[in-house]
């Protein structure tokens, strides 16, 4: 490359390799041609009734709704927030609502537990337009901490709470500093939600790839993952650490509180760091969720001889799935466990370099873990709209599951947590020399056919990854009605019936 | 270190040493401690008037508040934030509000433009609990397009404005793209942001510095970034890019269009991204706020040879400041100019990874770049309280260098912008002694001894970089009340007085 024929600093031959290589395909192509659909449409629905096209790009399309099902975003699906929490935030984005709460109660009707909790929040962090500290506010934390204990029934310690930007952004913020060297390695299950293998591509690091036992609803395997591991050990890499997610994503899978101590015994053995992103803690249908936390601390309660003294674990949580779903105000924390002190100040200091997280999105998880009590004014509006939330997502999962039995080709386990089914693509080959002829893996072009025929986008398993020779797609079971569900069928149908072997 | 010793996967010694190196003093070792003594007499607020000490620790304080003037963060000391702003996010947190708008009009004096701007965003985004797009929802991200071209006189398309968590999420995203190798140099302005270098660590790229003239206002001299350049070239660096913040961050001096346009000319020469950070545009005193975006179409529409028609500029902005002082929400954006196709799809798969920045926090980047204007119900009470936040800002400013000119040993230039004062330090001879006898730098010794006799909380020089041999501190003027400033006047008297030669 000379320089009369570079014309700019940066090109895709010289920017940062690692940014590159990484893969993300929940935003990706798919994603990307979803969205100028959902322009095209808007574009035609603003300007009247459809209109002969007059350029071969603005052709109608066999569809009127872009249906995202490639993103646990249940918001954008008409998911309703909480009424408690968004009656609080608009309080604190606009305390002056609070002079008359007389009519915030009786003409809006907010109730005094709305009002006593925007006020408590106010007094604790003044105004949600100030930087907080740069772990979150302090009382905040203390909440957490609250709740963990609750949960678990062990102590846990405001101090070693980190607010973060949602999940991902604790992620990042953990990820950074294990990640030392080339040649650090980090056990990712497979599938997995590709944040770990974007992030670990990102630090140029490497990802070292157990895979989930999809025979046995996807659960783990020591046997699987011990092989991984002394596979990577043999080819030099220094593994650090073991992300578990739990429920699966996009699985759904729970794990058995064995499984939990399998994967914590050997983490004490290896001297591994647990990441246990924990964000479907409670979108759990199938079995039940226990926390690493808590199985950690009782395997450390029978412990005579210290094993797990000093295991680390870094447990993720979430505004934006659940109940709660309010991933557009980017909310989450982490706790840590048996981190090293001088460990957690680099962790401090790195999360200060981009200040805080955002104020409102930690007075959302103030109030995830702290939601009204039973006899609280605001509880019963509060529990029925959780119920009917969860009974939401459970009836759209056994739906979608139902209409995967029906199509020709696609096996598909009970939906069993998280907001994602994962089933088998088992296509024919003529299908396969056609996506050949595409330039496309078999899987993306299913999914790129299942978008352009019907607006809906789910995510190609390879996004995920899968077994060699395999394929899979994974769907959220957000989208509300029953009607995309048929256009899926009808697509399933004609995409078997014109590739037919 | 063998295995038999090391009790955990993570020491300070394995785990990422570029984070270790990295320095970010403005939430260092003094914050760090004023939050302590923060939380001290917050427990001793709570408990009644103060009692005997019982421990050393609890000791009482000899001052009864903390004053942050450490970080840019208005809304922690007191200015109010805009009201049309909070009103209008009000309704967006719990758009049922928006059922009894004659309410909100009669009893909490919400105006019209309120409630249709609110409506506005929310058929334009949905709900803000749900992720937008990777770069921002595309209305506001056509708002702030619309923005730049009234403030400049030129076209900006939306397809280049990437809304960020605030202008550092924004920086992070830039420099990751630029640093791909260790062998990478960006050019940083010497004082600085730490931000800058910090980041530059974490990325273990080069930070190429070039010196501030702090003789002609902190002004930017092309023979020393000229000098700074052939130097780093001559060591084997390879310069990327070139930070300016302007207006300055310590210094608060505004670039002439003059110098803007040498800096665009080396950069064009030397093929360099321009990194603008124009964060402080809306808070000069002194001389006029100049865009780089502005500068650089200037000189492209005189450009017969194409000199600067692939110049590369990024210009960062921010609700954290201005009269708008948001920080706690975290939102920005940044504008690429004249960057290539394919590094913008790596910078939208980059952002991708984190989903999207707070929704919440880009709405108010829509109502900064698109407030109330002229006529609009709301804008005699929002021009009002945006000419009170900046006479209040000029007024304490003032204030505070007028008390540094009675000093002994400070010099501090004339206000100039920006949030803060950067003035030089002189001190005796003994006070070095004594600071180097506590392991200290003597500008940071100077700022520990303030806190702890004062608990004003401000940055030492070193933290942004300062000329061998000389001694500063950055102090935002953002307090109120004229008391700390008197505080601040007895400390510095009586710790000349005990350091005198």
């Amino acid at each position: 490359m000379t320089s009369s024929q570079q014309l700019r600093s940066l090109t895709i031959d010289n920017i940062n390799p690692h940014i590159c290589n990484a893969q993300y395909a929940v935003r990706g192509e798919l994603a990307i041609k979803s969205e100028e659909y959902r322009a095209q449409l808007r574009k035609s629905h603003k300007s009247g009734p459809p209109t002969p096209p007059e350029s071969p790009d603005s052709s109608p399309l066999p569809f009127d709704k872009v249906i995202s099902a490639n993103i646990g975003n249940p918001q954008q699906l008409d998911q309703k927030p909480i009424t408690f929490f968004r009656q609080v935030l608009a309080c604190l984005e606009n305390p002056k609502l609070l002079d008359h709460a007389d009519v915030l109660e009786s003409t809006f009707g907010y109730p005094k537990d709305v009002i006593e909790r925007a006020r408590w929040l106010l007094s604790e962090i003044g105004s949600v337009g100030a930087y907080s500290q740069s772990a979150g506010a302090p009382a905040i934390r203390e909440s957490v901490a609250k709740y963990i204990e609750e949960r678990d029934g062990f102590p846990a310690d405001s101090a070693n709470i980190y607010l973060s930007a949602g999940a991902s952004s604790g992620v990042n913020t953990l990820m950074h500093i294990i990640c030392g060297s080339p040649k650090t390695g980090v056990l990712v299950p497979i599938p997995q939600y590709p944040l770990y293998t974007a992030t670990l591509s990102v630090l140029n690091a490497r990802c070292v790839p157990y895979y989930l036992d999809e025979s046995k609803a996807w659960g783990t395997s020591m046997e699987v993952i011990k092989e991984s591991y002394e596979k990577a050990i043999a080819e030099g890499t220094d593994v650090r650490a073991i992300v578990v997610i739990n429920p699966g994503n996009p699985t759904g899978a729970s794990l058995s509180e064995s499984d939990i101590e399998s994967v914590i015994k050997f983490a004490a053995e290896k001297k591994l760091v647990v990441m246990a992103d924990e964000v479907y803690q409670t979108n759990v249908f199938v079995g039940q969720f226990h926390s690493f936390k808590r199985v950690l601390r009782q395997l450390q309660q029978q412990d005579k001889e210290g094993t797990f003294e000093h295991v680390e674990l870094a447990s993720l949580h979430s505004i934006s799935k659940g109940m709660v779903g309010e991933c557009g105000h980017r909310g989450g924390y982490f706790e840590l466990v048996g981190f090293d002190k001088e460990v957690q100040a680099q962790i401090f200091k790195f999360i200060s370099i981009v200040l805080c997280p955002p104020v409102i999105g930690q007075c959302l998880v103030e109030m995830m873990v702290n939601p009204p009590k039973k006899g609280d004014p605001s509880y019963e509006l509060y529990n029925s709209e959780v119920s009917h939330v969860k009974d939401g997502l459970y009836k759209r999962a056994t739906a979608l599951y139902e209409a995967f039995q029906k199509m020709e080709g696609v096996e598909c386990g009970e939906p069993q947590g998280s907001m994602y089914l994962f089933p088998t693509i088992n296509l024919p080959q003529k299908a396969y020399a056609a996506a050949e002829e595409a330039g496309k893996a078999p899987d993306d072009f299913y999914c790129l056919r299942l978008l352009d025929a019907t607006g809906i986008c789910v995510v190609p398993g390879s996004g995920f990854g899968q077994k060699e020779g395999t394929l899979h797609l994974r769907t959220t079971f957000l989208a509300p009605g029953t009607e995309w569900v048929g256009r899926w069928n009808k697509f399933h149908e004609e995409f078997m019936d014109k590739y037919r072997d």
